[in-house]
Order: structure tokens, then sequence, then C-alpha cells
């Protein structure tokens, strides 16, 4: 008799954005009227169509697959060799770090990734998060049942280790008290927006290293720092390539929520219990995945060029204006206000003590605008709430002049 | 202390199609002189450019991307609904079979649909095979801790009931004799290119209702289908969608082994233990997954229209008469040799009682052919070899003469 996977089970509710999708098309169900005033600044999704230089790399890649000289079938498991050279090059060795193209896993994205790792580990690791975190963490280690069981009350896990982030520490975490074995950390951070500095970070990777923990690297907003003395990678600090493992994403610095494409990074120098964990991904990439399209991977490449560059500079730049426009257009309104330099999310706190889910259907009600609940990302995040800046700039202007006039 | 999933140590060797790779690439290292002689019949991977439909869908999308109005981000995570209707519509109603457009499960290809599709089931349910089987399903469960140890001396692992698939009964297992929870089949077949009649299938459907298993249903290959009375679907059986689940693939007939595009059919009437399997699949592919990318979902989509169908027909047609080409050459020179007919697979049997293996050795040595040594898909696969009909028609004839002239 075939039995299902109970870890599943626990899981409370659906997965967070799912959640907010069916509650906007029930409010613009009952208020037709008002369904064109909503304003969506909730999902971090982008809305700038693709630069010319990714575009034109599409369609010589499509004709390239109509024509049998040129034609792709499997691409390697592990990515094709153009793009894992065009992200050594760029992504690590421009800034001094050490990252060769065959410790780069190419993927479909930041999201499975970050969902997918965990795999590899066993099921008796204790995983430590930052509390507010992105849900794919957490629920992907409850359905591999690392996390225990389900506190109503609280909204934690018995086996999960938090680490508060707050406006006390600025929204950094202090190191755990309990030890864990996994260490989630995601800077720029989703969902508050904070940032770490190099010093800060390598505590951590001195942290992991004296503890034999495994960090994974979070960077899928690096494209958005702007300030000096913050690391865009982890192997920007020493030891960083014994410890840590790094997830990057082209979604959010070239628009490509829509078109997949991420990966990872596992350096050779990462071994847990003398096995190497490249290996252990390497062969999990093998026998289930099939490598991300080759007409992506061509797009992948041509953010790399300088004309492609120049674009995502641009295109990074436009949603960086709307987010210094929430930023300062709330804290002149009177808001308790984060984030939003060197990210694209700016965290809010809900005003006169409201929970983060009143706020939430309140936004909604009074003004169509639609955020994220800072409590779906964790108990501290709650009556807080993420707002992104990937809205259109006229989009934006509105949001807060709507916000403003509250 | 971080620990690793020590399932995966219990791997024998690497996957086996990255193990003929490297076999290739030394023989052709150490033999410069005959590195363009080599003809690869080994992995399944299609040859023949995308057709017109499928590349003026795809410039159409990337043009759409370039647009801020016709801009497309994260993708519904189930997939798109033109593309679910479109897939409903013809791969189903127009068979007669009931699926509706909201239990298909779009995906990235149906090797990581073949390989994820366990984790939503618990670590407990014991699983059967056919052997000679595709390794994913298998490695897949080993890695989840399902399958026990390994005795390399038969290699088979100790909690898998294996349903061997020989020449005795036609390459179609019988039903087992030991209960199994979860029923991995695959028609036609990979590797033997065997096929079942719908009789035979209702069988194993009303075996899995009675017993209360689930059977994992890989049709990848359905669009080989050559002769009647061989089923497409599985849903063409009564009480299918109280028991199985679906998985079918655009790579084998409209070439997208480098495009990447599949997906799974969980009906909602399926359920285990009182669970739909729809509700967690739904929920791993909201957690775990972002969707297919948009251009790969119209290039799906056009796969569906009149003009698509007709070029997809030829596709496969010119494969078809490959696998003929083989097929009959081999026959003349008096191998024994099955398959062909309803699947791009030959299901050869070497001669003079060599192993798969060294057949594999042999042929790459003395005629530069490359296949896939039968053992490397299970126990009842040793002596056995699988030669694939995606060369272009110039190479398998040129392969067909170097093995009649053995």
């Amino acid at each position: 008799m075939a039995k299902i996977n109970d870890n599943y089970l626990k899981l409370p509710g659906s997965y967070l954005f799912s959640t907010i999708a069916k509650k906007v098309a029930a409010y613009a169900e009952a208020n037709p009227d008002k369904k064109d005033e909503i304003i969506r600044l909730g999902i971090g999704d982008v809305t700038r169509p693709l630069t010319p230089t990714i575009i034109a790399a599409m369609h010589k890649a499509v004709d390239e697959m109509a024509d049998e000289a040129t034609f792709r079938g499997y691409a390697p498991d592990l990515g094709y060799e153009f793009l894992r050279k065009a992200i050594a090059d760029n992504d690590y060795k421009a800034r001094g770090c050490e990252v060769e193209a065959d410790e780069i896993f190419v993927s479909d994205g930041a999201k499975c990734d970050s969902g997918n790792i965990q795999e590899i580990f066993g099921t008796d690791n204790k995983i430590a998060v930052c509390d507010p975190v992105y849900p794919v963490y957490v629920d992907t280690n409850v359905m591999a049942g690392r996390a225990g069981t389900y506190d109503e009350k609280t909204g934690t896990w018995s086996d999960v280790i938090y680490m508060p982030c707050t406006a006390e520490n600025g929204f950094a975490p202090e190191l755990p008290e309990e030890k864990p074995d996994l260490i989630y950390l995601c800077f720029p951070n989703n969902p508050t927006g904070a940032t770490i500095t190099k010093d800060a970070l390598q505590k951590w990777v001195d942290y992991a290293n004296s503890n034999s923990c495994v960090i994974i690297y979070d960077a899928a907003y690096e494209a958005y720092i702007s300030e000096d003395n913050v690391p865009h990678s982890i192997y920007e600090c020493e030891g960083a390539r014994k410890c840590a493992i790094e997830l990057r994403s082209f979604s959010k610095n070239a628009g490509f929520t829509g078109v997949r494409l991420g990966f990872t990074v596992i350096p050779k120098d990462l071994t847990v219990e003398g096995t190497r964990l490249h290996a252990l991904w390497a062969r999990r990439h093998g026998t289930k995945y099939n490598g991300a399209p080759y007409i992506i991977q061509r797009a992948g490449e041509a953010v790399y060029s300088e004309s492609g560059k120049a674009e995502i500079r641009g295109l990074v730049g436009y949603y960086m204006k709307n987010a210094a426009y929430i930023l300062n257009g709330l804290k002149d309104a009177g808001f308790e206000v984060s984030g939003g330099v060197n990210a694209p999310y700016i965290w809010l706190k809900a005003p006169d003590g409201m929970s983060s889910w009143d706020f939430f259907d309140y936004l909604l009600n009074k003004v169509q605008i639609v955020g994220t609940p800072g409590s779906g990302f964790g108990p501290s995040g709650e009556t807080y709430f993420r707002l992104t800046a990937f809205g259109s700039y006229e989009n934006t202007v509105r949001a807060v002049d709507r916000l403003k006039g509250l």
C-alpha cells in the first residue's frame, strides 16, 4: 500500500505567495470597479522588459536551433562552459574571489537550488535560519523531515534554530547560541533589505569553520549593492571556500524571473565528513536534472557582454530609483522603514500596532496596494510588511502617494 | 557538525551516461585519427533541428519579452493555461481520456519529474521496477533512502522489487509476486523498445487498484507508437485515474532535449491515505520550482498547432525510418534484435556470449560505434545492448553497414 510523505501534511497552509495571489484575486472579483487600481508591490517579480543585448542573443540561439549544423540537444548537466566561464570571470575573479568555472553549477533558478540543496545533507542536520526568512528554506526542510513539529502559537518549528533579525540588531542576526549544522544566510536580505558588512560576514565564516557548519549563502540580490564594504560574494571572506555554498540568480539583475536561470557555487575545498559536496551536487544534477535550455544559457552569457553589463546596470538603476522613492516617501510620511539602499526590498513597520495580515487587508481594501505580510516570513516579521521596488516608476509614485494619504 | 546524505555514497559509480561520455572521450583522445569516425547511437539525444513552427513561436515569444506591454515575469507554478489546455485537448481528450488542464503540471522535462516524483511518497514505500530500467527511477530512490543496500554481485538493491523483462516474456514484465507500493512502468520502453497492449496494461491498473499501489507511468516515447492496440496513455485504461501518475516529455517527439519541456499528470481522483497526490505535487511545484520559461512554454504550445503537428509527424517519421533500417539491417546480419517498431530504441543481444560492456568496448574500438550497455539498465540487461534511432539517416546507414561487416 502506497504511503505519502507525511511531512508535507505538517506544512501549515499554502505557499505564502500563493495565498497572497488568492486573496488579491478574491478582492478583484468582489470589487470589479477597483480591479484596475490594484498596484502589486508584493511578490518580487520584475516588470521591465529584457534588454536588447539579451533579446538579440536569444534570437540568435533560436536560429541556431533551427539549423542541423548548429542545433544543440542535451546540454552538459552542469551548464555550458561558455556560461560557467563568463560567471567565474565576471562575478568572481574580477572581484578577487577564487572560484573556477567547474565549481559553478548552472540551473533554472535560485528558488529551485535553494529548495533542492538540502537533499545532499542527511535528515539529521539541524538548520539555522534568519527570522524573518524566505519561506523556501524552511518549507523544503520541513518536507525532508528536518524541521520537527510546528507550533501554531509561536509560528516556529521545534527543530529549527531561529536567529531573530530585528530593529534592535539592524536586521542582521547574531551568532546562534545553539550550534546548528547548516546555516542559511541571505544578503542583501529578502525580506528585510538589510545587508551585512564584510567584517561581520567574516565572523560567520570563522564560526562555520570552527564548528564544522555549512553556510548556504543566498546572494540573489547582490547586483543591488550600492555601498562599499558590503560583500557581493561570501568568497570575499577568508576561509569561505571550506564552509560555504553560494546561490545566485539572474532574476533580479537581468529580469529573468520568466526566463529562469541561476547557479550554485560549490568550491572543491568544501568537504563534509570527508566527502566533497561538489561531488554530491554533481551527482544530484546528473541524476535529477537535464541542464538549463541552450537558448537561456546564451541569454545568460549575454548578461556578461559589455553592452549587456551596461544595460543591466540601467535595469538595476531603474528599480533602485523606485526603492529610494519608496524609502524616502515613507520616511517623510512618518513610517518606520528600512532596506531599499542595497536591495530592492523596503521593510516597513505597520502603524498603530497592526498585525502584518491586518495591514495587508487594510492596504488592499483602502488603497489597493498589494504588499507581503512580514509574518509570512517568520515570527519576527510580525507587524512588519515588505514592499518591493520592482513595479514601474509610475506605479511606484502612485503607490507612495496613496500611502502618504493614508 | 554538518552531515551528508550518506545514501549518495551507496550509489555505485557515476550516472550511466556520464560513464559512457568519459569512455568515449578517452577513446577519442587516445585515437585522434579515429575521432571523426565515431558514430554516437548511445545516449537518446536527438539530432534534427527544431521545426519551423516551433522556431517561429519562440522568436515571437522572445520579442514579447522585449516589450513592456507583453513582457512576462514569473510563470504560474503549474504552467500557463494556454499550454495545459493544449495538452489536455490534444494528448488526452482527443483520445477519449478524461484529463483536465488543471491536472497537468508543466515542467522542464520528464527526467526531472521522474526523479522528483518520489519525494511526495514516504521513505517506507517499496518500489518495483522493470529490469532493465531507466536508471533515474532507481538512483533517485537510492538517494532518498528507499532502496536498501547494493549487492555488487547481482547488481541489485535489497529493498527494490525487480521485474525481469526478458526475451522469454517479450520484454514485458509479469505482475510481481511480492507486493510493491510504487510501480514504475515505461511504455514504449526505454531501453528495450518493447510495448504493452491495452489489455495487458489494464491488468496492471487493476492490480494497482486492488493493492493500493501507485503506478508511475512514463510515456515519454508515446509519439513513436505505430501499431494499433498499443495505448498512448495509461488513462486509456479504466480506473487509471485512481492509481496512476503519467509522465510525458517533448524531448523525443519535438526534439526538445536542449529546449527542456515536459509534464506530469496527476488526476484529482488519485488519493493515498486519504490525501490527494495532486495537492502534494502542487505544493512541491509551488515550493521548489518556479515554472518553465515563457518562451519554452510557447514553443510547447506550437507543437499542438496544425502545422506543428504535421512537422512533428515528419520528425518522428525520420527517426522511425532509422529505427527500421537498424532493426532490419541487424536482423539480416544475424543479430538477435527487437524494439524499433513503436519506439526509437533497438535492443540487441551481444554476440558470442559477450558481456554488455565488452561489446561496448568492442564496438567502440573496432567500428567506432557508441551504444549503451544493457547491463547499465539492470541485471537482466546483461549481454544486451541499446542502439538509438536518433542519429542522422546517413550516420545510421554507415553504422549499420559497419555492424554488418563485423
